[in-house]
């Protein structure tokens, strides 16, 4: 078919031949001009770097000519790289140590930045404390990004490993870590880039990974210069840092050669200059990149300097300027001062919108498929595209099937958190919302003085716009026992169980108090309902209950809360106060027996009747929700209903109540309210739930099924 | 300094003058290859698409081997380009024809995806309509984008040459104005990119301007091939497509060489061909593109075939997929179904989830300047970078004086929008909102049977989502007389007084009711408004005046709304309704005197007093709003002094009135209201507004400043 092709194909080898040949005597390395280079000589330019021509910049051999650039030479060692690029679908390891709350959000920006631009399978091998191995582990395994693999170590067992050397960097025990990953990681692993939880690519990591065809035989780690005088010493009086080669390197981005870092005895090599250097420094500044620096002074044949562009560092006194002269130069910004995007800098604004722009990227829209590729998909997603694919589009529920099977992204504990201590009766409110409910969080603050465990439904932005809300609000950035989980926005239906089970999941005291936000409880119900559960010892007698905490409403917008039972029994016979939805759906609560409780002085057992949907306290481990009510309707009913079948006795508590506080319909309701449609689904979906309840409690279920057409018959 | 650079430098462009010559040799066009491959034949592929090595796959070189892909010819003759990429700063030209209101949100999602990846200047060239200019002018001048110049050019005047060609596709006479580019733009343009509104960039256009580099000297016109079988014929029984070369070319990516045209004689060749062919078909089935492809029928010398990459067409039945192996090989994806994101193909999720990448993406992240070329800021835009820079960070105010500068981007008329045939005495209801007060609009348009104009404060993402919430709901998408205008978010503090004078600047009838979006208006009151400026022969009169609109309020969360004054007044009475903030703020309102209306028959003069901001019908040209106020307080107070200032007289109307709805406080409200900082500062603007009113007014602006300090006093 191709006849005429063969000739010039040859023809094309041979020039290639011709290039790679010229190219490396050209561009090749030299090494008199990079030991004079990164020595830290001013003005010391390699030739190489105007051997350049301007090529496509967001190609390899990008960045312009920087005069009097320190780093220049080690700039251009691009160029003649692009016959080196990794084969297509061939995979890329990521090693990332990482450990708490915040750089667990790091990291995962520092991910969307690297998916967006990457062409290739990775590899991520993550060193993580329990709480990142926690958040991240929930957050991979439901963002289903195909061709990405997550492995976890524990970073608890590399600790005594770097425990031993005195540390004053920020990072604590963590940043030493990165020293030790050739010991840690797979043997069969033979190359890694190691990242800070700091960086922003732009670019594609695969033009990262093929730096490593540029090592020479002995080189086993890749750095870019640090950029910043700090090694250079003398920057005040006394200053002393670590010795370095000239400006010595920065550790945010390494290329680590760890077959060969193995076989020369990197663990040796590295602990006797720590522990030399020790003998006269009391600790390390900069943690493990004191420690990099320092056994490149001693053996500098080991660094293979990285373009600068890999690692444009954004610290107070940061010379990256003289690294880029275009923003497609650049390749990843290392936010490496504490300020992190408030750090003044000529080109912040340009990095800070780089930033931003991932910060908000909708996850969702990373999950791109590698054509052609193979075995890309984790674990279900492939049944999940099946189940999906099988759906009928003109089917009127469909977009509730489709709902139910979609698989949300879920960061637990998006923000600082201290769990409560064990207690045997503490109890965690539990609930969900969105964005329009964000105003509650302070009022229900004051009233709810314990734990809570909160799943909120939010997109990338919206979850970032949360941040700053909690951050600026005294009360609640005081508050560190409230978990906030995001479970971030996918479809057009409100996945309200799903959201439930995500805070209920969470709650990490024996007792959970399942409520909604718009619910502000009595401000002595914390500690009453601490007093009723050891009172009532459920947990000793593992008694089967659900305390029932009445529910109340106000419809006027401006209300005083009510002290004491008393008030509110005050407030409700001045018509200031009603039962819940007593007007539009009493069913819902009929059974608490509000006549009763007005008297009543110890708790009182309830039966189920139709349509019952109290607000409970029950023991953490109770039924989850139904994750097939999405959008609005039913779907507490189901839950009380599961606890019914399970024999949960229904005890209605004397002295507590939860009050109502009007707002407008979400968007959510107002949208679904008006729609036959979605009528018609919630009763098929209604249906559905009966059949498995049947299937799962057998001739105990009846009643459900009775009361439900019953229900019907009256409709 | 440099002295060893020079000799090597030589040599480098020894190497790379010999790279071109032995690149053009190899891979420059054979005549005989591409008129084969162009003409259709299945399995004629040439052979350079072979010679290509594969280099990075964001350069210009990629594209694997598609075996049997008849556009593979052309796919390959990118990769000796790079030494053809235009000069850093070289300004590239881009032209598109865009008409009404969705093709300007079309052009907005085109243009964020060419700005994230460009780095060159551009100059837009838009052929628009009244409607479209409108929107574009507006959103270009607001955005300002840094190194983005934009020319407008009237459709209307370019209708009489194309409108005697018969048209049956769907762009109407615009698709068809493509072909009298060569005419319209300046002569000094030698060449031009030409897009459709519904392509969507996933790549540097650079690399496409590039393109021009590889034309011979005869090519004129740069097109991608069809890829569909429409022009190959016989479809469907009579399916008669005009004439073209095998498959055709898609015209939604055009590389125009101007000047060449011109010499060529373009408008007298495309007008013989066209009309000759219409001698026996009826009319165009696909606009511009049939009349393109008739007459590179007859001339394919002036035809440059482009790589198949750079339109990828998304049609139903495209055979698109034989033109990429890997997402890295796509550059521009055309949306040419009438299905848009809803076509169904293989990858259609991966290529809706870039699609989606823009449509959400935060425009003001676009705005990045470009390193190192000059004169690209727009009017404006430094004077504004510089005030921001002088702002004092540590100011308690900060955050105000930033957010009053602040220029947002603004999209007038979002959607589709029928203007109000002129009548002199209409009124358009002019608020503002944001997402949280959306679900208030359904309501709003069941009391206000008029034209309306609101500025909806919102990030890109959730103007998408405010998109679907009008298609979905009846009420809403009925109604083609409410202007809804975008004002993008940007920054901590609400631009209250920005929003409404975007919403006032685009009312279109004589008077405008300013009003709020959390009241509901009295069912009649438009009719009984633009009765009572008739009777009260505003118009005529020239006379000064400001209707004033009773406001009330109601503190139940369900609320029958009266339909009368007399049931207004029961409701008052009983206590279910009030006069508006009667509680908390009495002197926003009491100089209305609601006593007096009670009895009123006919309308009557009220008194300015210190802190009223009754809610009135003023023309249309009345004072803007202050912009100085951001966030929440005053911003109504001082336009009413602004309006007695400018003697505007007050008068209430005795039937007129408005209800204010319980909501739960915005959460800008409950961030700023509980800062003693935001106090101050509210209080220091308040002061500058005083200074400023006296510079204008003089003595007799005394009486506000002295009513200011009475109020100070007090407080």
């Amino acid at each position: 078919m191709l006849p005429r092709g063969r000739p010039r194909a040859l023809g094309a080898a041979l020039l290639l031949l011709l290039l790679l040949v010229v190219g490396f005597f050209l561009f090749g390395r030299d090494p008199e001009c990079e030991r004079r280079s990164w020595a830290g000589e001013e003005g010391t330019l390699c030739d190489r770097c105007l051997l350049t021509p301007r090529v496509f910049s967001d190609g390899l051999g990008t960045t312009a000519t920087l005069d009097g650039d320190p780093y220049g030479s080690r700039n251009r060692s691009t160029s003649s790289l692009q016959l080196l690029l990794p084969p297509k679908c061939e995979m890329l390891h990521v090693a990332i140590v990482c450990a708490g709350y915040n750089s667990s959000r790091e990291i995962i920006t520092l991910m969307k930045s690297v998916l967006f631009y990457r062409k290739n399978p990775l590899h991520l091998h993550l060193i993580t404390d329990a709480v990142a191995r926690n958040i991240l582990e929930t957050l991979f395994r439901t963002w289903m990004v195909p061709a990405v693999v997550v492995s976890f170590y524990d970073a608890e067992e590399l600790k005594p490993l770097v425990s031993w050397i005195p540390n004053k960097h920020y990072s604590g025990l963590y940043g030493l870590m990165k020293l030790v990953l050739p010991s840690v990681l797979p043997l069969s692993l033979a190359r890694v880039i190691v990242l800070d939880t700091d960086v922003t690519f732009s670019s594609d990591i695969m033009e990262l990974w093929a730096l490593f065809g540029h090592f020479s035989d002995k080189q086993v780690v890749g750095l870019v210069e640090n950029q910043s005088d700090w090694y250079l010493g003398n920057l005040w009086k006394n200053h002393r840092p670590w010795p370095a080669l000239g400006r010595g390197f920065n550790t945010g981005v390494i290329l680590l050669w760890l077959d060969r870092l193995q076989q020369i005895g990197w663990e040796q090599m590295w602990k006797l200059t720590a522990k030399r250097e020790l003998l006269t420094l009391t600790a390390t500044s900069l943690a493990d990149q004191d420690i990099f620096n320092a056994v490149i002074k001693e053996h500098p044949e080991l660094v293979h300097p990285l373009p600068c562009v890999w690692n444009v560092q954004l610290s107070d006194h940061t010379l990256a300027e003289r690294c880029y002269l275009e923003a497609a130069d650049l390749k990843v910004i290392h936010w490496n001062s504490p300020k992190k995007l408030r750090v003044k800098n000529k080109h912040a604004e340009f990095f800070r919108d780089l930033h931003l722009t991932f910060l908000g990227f909708d996850g969702k829209l990373l999950c791109r498929e590698l054509f052609g590729c193979p075995n890309q998909f984790p674990p279900g997603a492939e049944q999940l595209q099946q189940a999906l694919a099988q759906l009928d589009e003109e089917e009127p529920c469909f977009e509730f099937r489709q709902q139910q099977l979609t698989v949300h992204r879920v960061h637990i504990t998006f923000l600082s958190h201290q769990p409560p201590p064990p207690r045997p009766h503490d109890v965690t409110l539990v609930a969900q919302l969105s964005m329009d409910r964000l105003q509650m969080l302070e009022a229900l603050c004051r009233h709810w003085r314990g734990p809570m465990s909160l799943a909120l439904y939010l997109t990338d932005a919206e979850a970032q716009q949360f941040l700053r809300f909690v951050e600026t609000s005294p009360v609640l950035s005081a508050r560190k026992d409230v978990a906030y989980h995001v479970v971030y926005r996918d479809g057009p239906l409100y996945p309200v169980n799903q959201l439930r089970n995500v805070a209920l999941a969470q709650a990490l005291t024996p007792y959970v108090f399942l409520s909604d936000i718009d619910f502000l409880p009595a401000y002595s119900l914390y500690d009453y309902l601490r007093a009723s559960i050891e009172q009532l010892a459920l947990g000793r007698r593992q008694r089967k209950a659900a305390l029932v905490v009445p529910a109340f409403e106000t419809l006027h917008y401006r209300f005083s809360f009510p002290n004491s039972k008393a008030e509110l029994l005050t407030l409700l016979d001045a018509g200031s106060l009603h039962t819940f939805r007593y007007h539009e759906w009493p069913q819902g609560h009929a059974s608490t027996d509000y006549t009763r409780w007005r008297e009543a002085q110890a708790p009182y057992q309830v039966q189920w009747s139709a349509d019952y949907e109290p607000y409970v306290v029950v023991p953490r481990d109770c039924p989850r929700y139904d994750p097939r009510f999405v959008g609005f309707g039913w779907n507490k009913v189901a839950h009380i209903i599961e606890l019914d079948a399970q024999e949960y006795e229904f005890l209605v508590l004397p002295e507590a109540f939860s009050i109502h506080l009007p707002h407008a319909p979400s968007l959510d309701i107002s949208r679904f309210r008006s729609s036959p449609t979605y009528r018609d689904c919630l009763q098929a979906l209604k249906e559905e739930f009966h059949q498995d309840l049947s299937r799962r409690y057998g001739s105990a279920a009846l009643k459900y099924l009775t009361a439900l057409q019953q229900s019907r018959s009256r409709a």
